[in-house]
């Protein structure tokens, strides 16, 4: 049996020397958080691994598009699967409107009036679906056709005037999938043109041929998932036609216990066939803006 | 001030008699339970309103299909959203098969041995997927055209063999929304036929507009969800078309601060617009397989 | 392997008829809950077994108090373990003050300057301390001695003016255990004297004698936990001395993953000695205002 | 209003430099850590601000002990108050045992026959008692007398064989406070004596004057809370007797909705005149063993 190591924290510590330190205690968050460092570090240096990240939750409202954009920029991932709200939050933000901080405790009848969404404690200007609206509109021939959510999405990402999440995945070529796209803001620009009476031929099922290829034919698979909902299930579906993920890192706050897929720990993909019994893997309880500067900053300094 | 009244407990209350009692304690989860049931009998009762329920997380594997079938019979809602998982535990059981009662701390790795997939302490068997092949390769032909995924789920609806939340939809004309089917067993059995090179063209924004539509045209808007995901937040989003929705009520474990959709305070929603500021609304923070029987019980001795 | 069977609600069931289709139903939360009543009937039924009653977080301001001394009333339970605050709003009542439903979005600086303390949404009006200081000031002298802190509790059990929490302890010959009760404003009461430069004799360590001995020397033992805190800890701790608990019931909101006493699962108490590896035990995630009127209804039906 | 800055990790950062950047983005738990150090950065500096630190949960199991005599020895804060458990675990190191990294997954009743005690994924030898059991005998007659909770703790520190929690507290007179310390293995230590009819005469209130002293004779206040439990609320409730708490951290997994102290927000206090309204706070939601390591390395950082 290994010992628990205290924390010896020295001044000016690097976060990568503190996160070291944490994997040697072992145990509970910090030892989880040094697990997830090392697990990350491992499947990401694995040639073999194909890694495909979920991203749920208000990640861009919560401070986190930089370091999304980053990981894709150095093709650390293999597959992107997003929240709708990911994406619409990230191309708020590529028309150069902001999040702002704001308060929980907010009184939403005065935002409302206002014009401003909360979430939680971040507040977006309801403006930015104008700016999305002329956005989609001058490029609606472009999006409207016969094709997969993904080629749609690339799409936007290929026709974003500055750096965005989209964009990095267009332009790395990293396939992006966002099955509930209709769920969305992204969606509700799409939806002002089917009202009108337009033809938009996107297809539903049309990315599964893609994301499941990739997964059947990789040699190994690994998956980072930041919260759970679509992106976290959509991919653990694809890890049933890959040779079991081999590496597995998941961060969320949902609970096991209802029994939904966001809090599910990663073991029960073990029934599944999606988790390979020897898998490393591991589940941090942490909120994904704590989580993901500490795993990121950890692993630059790493790799 | 009211005070809160202790609950007194007589010998052989029925459900509705002590729902009232916690709605007379008037607060904490007790209270919320009492006030979620009242809010349900107000919205239900108002001929104005137009119902939404959401549904995501275990349901069918926590025992709660009969009920929601009843609900969508007695036609108490009037549009119903849920995730891709609900409607394929739901075709499982239509088409012969049951899920069964296990552990959590089950071995997953004997598990995946003998064909079971693990839901936290439920279990599917894996030949369902089976079944599900041959049902859909069967239908194959009248699933695969332009149409909307509502169409897609009706007509699996119309050719269920026997009753199920997907039948009592279409026999009742309940438009039910899944915008995510292509996370979702059905999704992959769809997945099958692509990986054959047959051509499937449902649709991914084209239900857009029939939600919105009956969002914008109702007199007033209600919701009810059990579990959050994609399910809560696409009702949301068409409630922002809505004259805000005048009555909700959520159930859900997830928590608020990490700022997720799922976990998210129902009057947040009144910032979006989504929401009526003078709405009667309760946020109950309760394992869904709890409340749903509990609600649904004391609804049904109330009207 | 069982399978879940759907509940099937019918009109103006009892609670008990409910609780028996969700342990028919037998998984997530429903399939808990019927267990923990099913358990709870096993314990109190069982002539051998001293059932250890653990209490924490708000019950009396939640509406609970009459459940509560009906269940000591009944003498199902032999042990009962509270914290402070419980006791302090239980002396409350007693003395004719009421708590009150508010909201959890109150202006707390506000309600401060209208002498009412806020316990998430259910309020206590301050004066309720002016009452106590003149209960604890009347009967110092009887208080003050030195005596173990359960005959400090019964003492105030036997002054009480009306049926109390305490009072049915007293009266029943239950021990009531409180080892923080200088926590609480009971404590505070007591403080005053001290303050006075009163001298107060209350041992720290003295109960420990009397609920380990019960524990000891018990042929079985029970546990059941509204809440953790010292009460589900000092609880398991005596557990350690007895012949293991055959049964045990755990109704908690916190989660196992950071490690504390209050969220940790029954089952780690198996490598402590705490639990027979035997023993039938379920840990109920559920807000206890929901759980106690539905367990203890459904008791009443059966008992 | 504030932008939400998007976090811009560089190679080799200090934690300090992440945690500004985190405070910059100023939303959700990056946001919360971020002020969380700011406010105890700006509490320790204050010379006119007493603080309090309460301590509950796996804080040594999880390798936290190092941090926490540092932080004692540093005296940057003026008063602890501690669950039993982490005394009696670090008791336990004094004397020369260790807690080990394990699985929650384990099968207890082989740890139990290896005697093996788990906190959820860490481990403790058993034997920790009997080596507790000579420290306590040989050290009774010191310690049995007619004294206050947190004599009988500094006296325990004072004959610490090394370096310790208590004897950082003792050494620096830094008051430490455990009102349920019966609740503990040190209290099973002294029921030992208590069964072979030896007299304790530990008393239960006396340290109320004490801590209620310090709160009230202080310029300022200000509560840092790793986890809830006695002692958060003991520190709340001596908060009543200062001018109002002017500062608060507090970390925690627990939710508010059920309305327990644990889980209860610091602005609730507000309520009560323990937290002044115009306070710097905020409440962290993390595991406290990511956020005490990260907190404390940017502390030590800036201090």
């Amino acid at each position: 049996m290994k010992p628990v190591n205290h924390i010896k924290v020295k001044k000016s510590m690097t976060i990568n020397e503190l996160v070291k330190q944490m994997g040697s205690a072992g145990v509970l968050g910090a030892g989880r958080l040094g697990k997830a460092v090392s697990i990350c570090e491992a499947m990401i240096k694995d040639k073999d691994c194909k890694v495909f990240l979920g991203l749920a939750g208000p990640l861009v409202p919560g401070g986190m598009r930089e370091i999304i954009i980053d990981i894709i920029k150095k093709k650390w991932v293999d597959v992107v699967v997003a929240t709708g709200a990911t994406l619409t939050h990230d191309l708020g933000e590529v028309l150069g409107y902001r999040h702002y901080q704001g308060s929980a405790d907010a009184d939403d009848a005065e935002l409302y009036k206002k014009g401003i969404d909360r979430v939680y404690e971040s507040y977006m200007p309801n403006k930015i679906y104008e700016g999305m609206e002329d956005f989609i509109a001058k490029n609606f021939d472009s999006l409207k056709g016969k094709k997969s959510i993904k080629d749609f999405l690339w799409e936007i990402g290929r026709l974003a005037p500055s750096k965005s999440i989209l964009k990095a995945c267009f332009e790395n070529k990293i396939p992006v999938f966002c099955p509930a796209i209709s769920d969305s803001g992204i969606g509700l620009m799409m939806w002002g043109h089917l009202a009108k009476g337009r033809n938009i031929e996107t297809r539903a099922f049309e990315d599964l041929k893609e994301i499941i290829d990739i997964a059947w034919t990789a040699k190994k698979t690994g998956v980072i998932y930041f919260g759970g909902g679509v992106p976290k299930n959509y991919i653990q579906q694809a890890m049933q036609f890959s040779k079991k993920a081999s590496y597995g890192v998941q961060v969320t706050m949902d609970r096991p216990e209802p029994g939904g897929s966001s809090g599910a720990e990663l073991k029960e993909g073990i029934s599944w066939g999606k988790l390979n019994p020897k898998a490393r893997f591991v589940d941090l309880i942490c909120d994904a803006t704590i989580a993901m500067p500490v795993i990121y900053a950890a692993l630059k300094e790493r790799l």
